[in-house]
């Protein structure tokens, strides 16, 4: 099924995840995009401001999209985000964190220029096991309309 | 040389980067993080709202942490962003594009409740070979005061 512009309401809450963070996949992240010492190596990081190891909050953000693309797919063969507003990386994630997203649908408007597509604005909270937010944004995508 | 919240000057330019986006890493991040059709596959994407392969745009701004790290390197020892806002993807990412980091510190506070560090805003263009700006960003980074 594919859900297009139409099919998102206003008020409405998505579910979706979750993801383990391991500490091999945390410093595998940070070897490739975020080789800060914090990231990287759990003794440096013990000497840092965070006191341990924890994810890139590019990590985070990256694993938020794999597990919306998983969620919603094939839902995204129709749509693109044009980026977000106030993202927030409130917390750190640290190895066996389980990490699970929840979206509530905000706005959606009709695009004055091309009548085949609308935005939705979206914001999505990503927390831990222990129910504390990690990490939030407000996105804004184009979705297809019928 | 480390860097502390005193030696960011407010109006300053940094410039940093480059790196080229090849067709194998916009397809490898994709599979891990983003797998979306035109993001993974040049005949979907060829179907798709972009016409064409693109780069996630995760992977952009996971490429910008990285050119910001590799020149700053070890000023972050010292510091951790605490997240940013009005993050835009301008334009789409290519195969072959080649993209270099333009920094401007915009604003500077001291923590009022920590006197051992601050925070400096920094707004951030990510901009293609054609002088294309195809992100752009505004972050909040801590930094340690000497």
């Amino acid at each position: 099924m594919t859900l297009f512009w139409e099919d998102f309401k206003v008020g409405e809450t998505i579910e979706m995840g979750c993801h383990t963070f391991t500490e091999s996949e945390i410093i595998e992240f940070a070897r490739q995009f975020d080789p800060q010492p914090f990231h990287l190596d759990e003794e440096a990081a013990r000497a840092s401001l965070f006191g341990g190891l924890i994810a890139s909050g590019w990590h985070t953000g990256a694993m938020f999209i794999r597990m919306v693309v998983e969620h919603m797919t094939p839902v995204h063969a129709t749509s693109g985000a044009m980026g977000f507003d106030d993202l927030k990386w409130i917390r750190p994630v640290r190895p066996g964190d389980v990490l699970s997203v929840e979206s509530v649908i905000r706005e959606k408007s009709e695009s004055r220029s091309r009548p085949d597509r609308g935005t939705v604005k979206i914001e999505s909270r990503i927390s831990n096991q222990r129910g504390e937010v990690v990490m939030s944004l407000v996105s804004l995508v184009i979705y297809l309309r019928r």
